[in-house]
This record gives C-alpha cells, structure tokens and sequence, in this order.
C-alpha cells in the first residue's frame, strides 16, 4: 500500500512544528508551555506526546529538520557539474543567494536554530553542530578552490568562512520586508560584499 | 563626604551582576530563577529586590551596563582629532579592533545582549536599541567619510555597517582561547577581511 502523504496525522504534525517555530521564536524555548503550544494547535496536551515524547525532542526536530533542509537546498541550488557557474566565483554567488533567500523564507525556524542551542542535550548537540559544519565545509571548499586557483585573496579559510556566514546569516535579525531594500537588492548587495571580502574581481 | 566607592552595598551589586551575566548566558533568561540566583551569589533571594526591583529590571541594567561601557570604550579608543590615524581608514581600523576585543573580554554580556532582547518590556527595549543605534551610527559616520574621501567602494552605506558589525560580532560565536588562532590574530585577519569588505587598500 502506498504511504499516505499529508494523511491527518501529518498535519497535525506540521501544524505543531509551525505552531511551536512561532512561539519558541517570540518566547523564548524555555518560556513555552507545551500546554500553550496545544492550545495554540487546538489539541489536547497529550495529544502532542504522540509526536515527540518530550519538549527537547520537539526542539531537536525543528532544528534537525532546519539543517537538513538547508543542506538540501544547497543541493539543489548548486552550480552543475561542467557549467561555467561552477568555478569559484559563480559557486560563492549562489551560495550567498541561497543562504539569504533560504533563512528570509523561514525566520522563525532561523531564530529557534541560532538562539537555542543551549536547550539540546550533548548527543543532539553534537548532531546538529554536525550538520552545520557540513554545511559551513561546503563553504569552505569554495574558498579553498577559489583560492587555489588564484581567484580569491583569502588569509585563513575557516575564518572567513565564519566571517561570511555570520555576515549572512545577520540579515534576517534586521530585514524587514516592508523597508526600503527588496529581498533581490539585499542578496544582490551581499553578493558584492562577500566578493570584495574574498578580494574577487566583481 | 566622599563618595564611599566599593561599599559593601556595591559590591554585592557587582557579585549579583557578574552572577546574573553567568547564569543567563548559560540558562537563558526565562529559565533562570531569582532563587537560583540569589543561591549563586550567597545571599537571601529577598536581598536581590534592594538591588533590581523585578527579574527584568536586572536584565536591562546588564544591558544597559554592556551598551554604555561599548560606547564609552569607542569613546576611549577612537583615535583623536588632528592625528593621522583620523582618517577613515585608521578609524575603521581602530573601531574593529575596539569591538572584537570588548566583546571577547565580555562573552556573557554579550550574548545576553544578543539572546535576551525579546524578555524586555517595548520602551526598555526601545532604549537599548537606541543606544545600539547610536553606536553602529559612528561606523556608518566612519563608512560614510570614506565613501566621500574616494577611499572606500561601498555601495550602501547602512547595510555595510550591518554586514560588518555582524561579521565581527560573530567572533563570541566560536572563539575559544585555546584555538589556534590569538586574539590578536583574528583580530588582525578581521581588520583585513573588514578592509576588503569596503574597497580598501589594505
């Protein structure tokens, strides 16, 4: 038997996942309930430790859930193999785009991931640290290429790639949609600023 | 009578500050209690109420404390009038240098700063943030004086000044002392990528 998407177990599911990204966003992790998270979703508390059996195991879903999501995105956003794009410089521009337009698309889900590490357990911690290296080793290969090649004027790989992730990543705690830049003039900005900062031709 | 400075009354003030920048960095702020507190610092949660009439009034003073000392910092370090160093490239310079070694000396603070800004009620929040405004305001005055001297390529004056007060800042993110890197020494490759960054000869 085929499985049933979008069946109303899973719904229900994704209506707590947003449901919580929202609140653990505006309050804080430790200041939700999971009794308001409930009423928020219009469920029954107990109906909620069907999904995840505890308040950590909700907050290591979301934040699993956001890592994989990223990397997934890259995945498909990157340059293919043999296309012009996929020398350095067309690599770090879209992988600047990517990661500004993926984190804009999901601010709750940001917020939640940056500010609430400090809820998780060592294990899942150290899963989703995991996974961001990953994420941040993709970036790292650029660089490295692109200064390999002679293209980029980097001093030290790893910390300009924290240096550009941190920069990037920003833009969601101060972005508004309604001032006066458009998402497509913000990246398009970011993109000439990472440029510079790796000492590329623009 | 002179002022009595380092009154008991002072430095108990100082013990439950210092205490309180501990404690929430690691806890969160919504997670620490006044009792847990007040148990880290030795005296009877009662006492905490002399000092900060409520949990979130001891949350804006921290913040308040880490503001005024930033700015007052800049104001210690910021190069004088009539010297060489007044140009906009010596400025820039000693303003990254300034931030990253404040903030490095000031880990909790600094994430308190960053983490905690939603538990505070709108006008305290409103103040905060206007002292923030005030002081990014002199790295925009900073970017600005470049970009009119021809010394600087930038193409948006504030949204440079985002990108690199979130560069530098992200410094706490990851720095340990133990790394491979000194604190001079990421503070000299931050100065480079921050130089870059804005179009100028290194």
């Amino acid at each position: 038997m085929a499985r049933t998407t979008g069946s109303d177990g899973e719904k229900t599911e994704a209506a707590i996942r947003e449901a919580a990204l929202g609140l653990i966003a505006r309050l804080g992790f430790e200041a939700m309930s999971m009794r308001q998270l409930a009423a928020s979703v219009g469920v029954q508390p107990a109906a909620l430790y069907r999904y995840f059996t505890t308040k950590e195991a909700l907050l290591h879903a979301l934040m699993l859930e956001h890592m994989e999501r990223l990397i997934a995105s890259w995945g498909e956003a990157r340059p293919a193999h043999g296309s012009d794009k996929e020398k350095p410089a067309g690599r770090l521009a879209k992988f600047v785009e990517n990661h500004i337009r993926f984190h804009l698309a999901r601010r709750n889900a940001t917020h939640v991931s940056n500010l609430e590490l400090r809820s998780l357990s060592s294990e899942r911690l150290e899963q989703i640290l995991a996974l961001r290296s990953q994420y941040e080793g993709e970036l790292r290969s650029i660089l490295t290429d692109g200064q390999r090649e002679g293209v980029f004027q980097i001093d030290d790989v790893a910390l300009t790639a924290m240096a550009i992730i941190q920069m990037i990543t920003g833009v969601i705690v101060w972005f508004r949609p309604e001032l006066r830049l458009s998402e497509d003039e913000v990246a398009a900005n970011y993109h000439t600023m990472t440029m510079r900062l790796v000492g590329a031709e623009a």
